[in-house]
């Protein structure tokens, strides 16, 4: 279920292309069924990493239909767009396609907290009342800042909201906040995952993160820390993480990041080829060679296979 | 004909809505009529002034046909994405829908000269050597600057450029740049055609402009304006000109000038409503009564017909 | 007297270089003479268009000292910086040398509505509380956006907030928005003065601006627009502001509109050199000859004389 | 010496100031000994991480002078301003107060190749050709990206440029592209010190970097790194940094992370009290409890001594 307690670790798949740049749809399959073995509570398709809008609108549905149908978890799409109709064009595709739910960021354009508010209560009127979906929080990329005074109107506006994806930066603040309104009961329960490529899981968690929703080529590892961390168990939390930290912060890198991710999920059976679609980043020789350095250090400290 | 010799005025088209929001067929034609009988020589779709954002992919092919059906002046379709597949979607079935040629601005996150370069180098991989596509200089909006140095590579690398769409601000002197190595056999013919709302119009045809393409409510200024210049009338054209400014001026407002355009192509019966799409600034009865205040001296001093 | 009552126009001044970049004081004092002849009510030192990055601490001052000396005129000054002890140690200084209060710009990293009145508050903690300050609000410029109710929160949060220096654009529904806070008892009296090169001052004294804070090489028909408007001969005000768009709307381009204003000022004696320091746009040959026909109209319309 | 062969770690320094702001002269020197006795082969003051445009210019030149009286290591201060009147101002002055050489940034309105590189020449042209500098590349807080070719084009063009500070993100394929032109005979050396916060630090130093021009609250990991990667020892860098990252990449968190660096330095005795000038963020009474459990690991995994 993807709703205000939905809980775990969605991985924002990436988008497997040929060696030619067509969509890989063998790939899918297995990419789905890579994620879903490490643990997945829930796929989102269509975000930033996933080469989102690089894909047609006929692309998108067929990948989002592919998935919802390899797979019984929880699919999740993100659908920002620039103008409404087409976001919503998406969302319902999305949905009749087998989604469960979207994830809408703001556009770039909005600046005060009135604008941001109203943004949301239209694309609720855009896409309906029935679609649950998480607000997307990622002022790095879109220049948007939510407060939490922000964040609880649009909740308290739209009872189709059910989530925030958190991905500010620094955050731990805003999940504090937001946190401490529910349980005070000064704001209805919503789900938060987290973002930032796992960058800070441990802490996130500690907050009051109910999970996380990114990629990374590891997502064994996401879920691992999120559960260890709810379950009380800290210092083994961090162990883990920090064996696969110095790792994570060379995948998750801006600009070549995602030609990291790709490789890694190629070398790991995940996908059949890393190819990207341009604009793009490639490795040099002297990147894949730091990598491979990087996860030898990290398969020996956590006797993870590759 | 769009090609490297095309001139004269390129009106960037509304999209006309009913009241209710859905695209006004009706209105399509009446307003293709008008700009035709205003002595367009061509119209432009889906321009950032044509909303075109808020359209579906269906809806945007749709409007493409039915102008292309309705008129035989030269239709070109902005086909600026964030993706290439979807441009080259988007650019393909303009042409299969009518169209004769595109318009494609950079995306944002260009900086370097190189990046821009590479950039309109995959454009054309994207969508094919042989639709004739015009640049779309716009750094207002784009954030993106393109030295006449750049310019002209991209030129030399992509024969199917063809138009220079200038809307740098302030950008005279770009033009001269251009005009003077293509006069000096520097570089080969192409065509440029001036945006900004008509606001810097007779000096930009005094610069070595070929035309306009912009909106603006009175394209028959535009049409007059550039072919007294270019007979070396210039008093006749300020005189013209100056008669416009004081409303072109608020027509050419940034948020609320698009709500101003609609207002008057209603009243001027090219369109039968003025609804924008959502987001949208609207028109407050103090701006309706500036309006007409202003519409009145223009008509008085230029004996126009609304 | 600079308060909550100021009306009329504030010239933002230039600052006026000999031919090698020194500050030529003999020029300060004609241009303030100059300033003073065209009716101008006060002079604004140290804005964006006053060059004031380019100044050391030590000249900032020197010039305000100098231009308060010569004239009974009130002077603000530009205190805009990165910092508050920067802010402050300006703000003193300038009050010292015979400023009559300030002009304060949000930083361009504000983004939420509490940020921006937060940031108010510290600016006020910073220079005290009895240093009379005007908005600056030029989203343009800054990035920032003022809702009227985070100006509403900013003046009444500090006594000392005395003026709103209104640059917003299109900023019109603004302005009548703070009016009507006003007139409804919601708000205590601010002055409002308008800027954007005064392309928009006669709509903009309609809606209930108190005036002009702008640069313009021709003050003397910001502050008769001025009068006209508020006295009801909107026809005549309009007639006027009319025969100067043409070649206002030069000025104000962005970029080189300072060098436009600095040669046309030196061509009507108020400053001895257009000299620009660095970075700056120079006028091409092409460009002076149309900022000359542009004049040589204006001329002509208004009988005015350089 | 600071020229072009510049090795080891610049450790930008904090601004010490007592708890109600003002600078803390006692600490300034307490910090500039933790820094030498860190290994430190040289300082950089008033980075942006120095709180420098939170400083008045009297207070900037005083910590210039008082850095360098203490100490006989290279001072490097950067003087990066919105003019070249007041850059010129800071950069004479620091020389006067005994600065070796100082660091310039772009300015944020920057963007095409040629704007860059004319940039850099008024630079020399403005502070002289005899002032050793450093070009500052740090998109992410200007905006402003370098291509190797730019960087070659300005190291050419002035002498007086001998040190890239490096931190592009991610931008190891920079430091690859001009260690090699250097190395081919296609370029003049100079040294390039990263930044970054030390988050990339091993292979940035296995790219080419000759060490780090970085904050951080344990520069001696710093040094250690730089060295054991110069020597070969590859495992043991990366041993020592991997025991320091899950702290580090608390401490380069944007935003907060000064008030992390502050604290740390505090508790290591470097300086009295972890006070801020606003604008600044603080840290909570849950952060405070991350960074004791992150400090306690690292102490743990290092058998460092706080």
């Amino acid at each position: 279920m993807f709703d205000a307690h939905t809980a775990g670790v969605y991985v924002i798949a990436v988008t497997p292309f040929t060696d030619t740049g067509a969509i890989d749809s063998y790939s899918v399959d297995s990419m789905v069924d890579f994620y879903a073995g490490c643990g997945a509570t829930g796929l989102t398709l269509l975000g930033m990493m996933g080469e989102a809008p690089k894909l047609t609108h006929d692309e998108s549905i067929a990948v989002v239909r592919q998935v919802a149908k390899r797979t019984k978890l929880p699919v999740v799409v993100g659908v920002s767009a620039p103008g409404f109709a087409p976001m919503a064009a998406l969302s319902r595709a999305s949905m009749d396609a087998g989604a469960a739910g979207v994830m809408i960021a703001p556009v770039p354009t909005l600046k005060t907290d009135d604008q941001i508010v109203t943004y949301y209560r239209s694309v609720v009127e855009a896409i309906g009342p029935d679609i649950p979906f998480a607000i997307q929080d990622y002022p790095l990329s879109t220049g948007v800042l939510f407060t939490p005074g922000v964040i609880k109107r649009i909740i308290e506006e739209n009872p189709s909201c059910i989530m925030l994806k958190h991905e500010d930066w620094p955050g731990l603040e805003k999940i504090t906040a937001i946190r401490r309104m529910i349980s005070n009961g000064g704001l209805r329960q919503i789900s938060i995952l987290c973002g930032n490529g796992g960058l800070f899981l441990p802490e996130e968690i500690g907050r009051g993160g109910d999970g996380a929703m990114t990629g990374y080529a590891f997502p064994e590892m996401l879920v691992s820390v999120t559960e260890l961390i709810q379950q009380g168990k800290r210092k083994e939390a961090h162990d883990l993480f920090d064996a696969h930290l110095p790792y994570l912060r060379y995948e998750q890198q801006a600009g070549i990041g995602l030609a990291v991710r790709k490789y890694v999920l190629k070398k790991r059976g995940a996908i059949a080829s890393d190819t990207q679609r341009k604009p793009m980043a490639k490795l040099s020789p002297e990147a894949i060679v730091e990598i491979e350095w990087l996860l030898g250090r990290m398969v020996e400290r956590t006797g993870l296979k590759l």
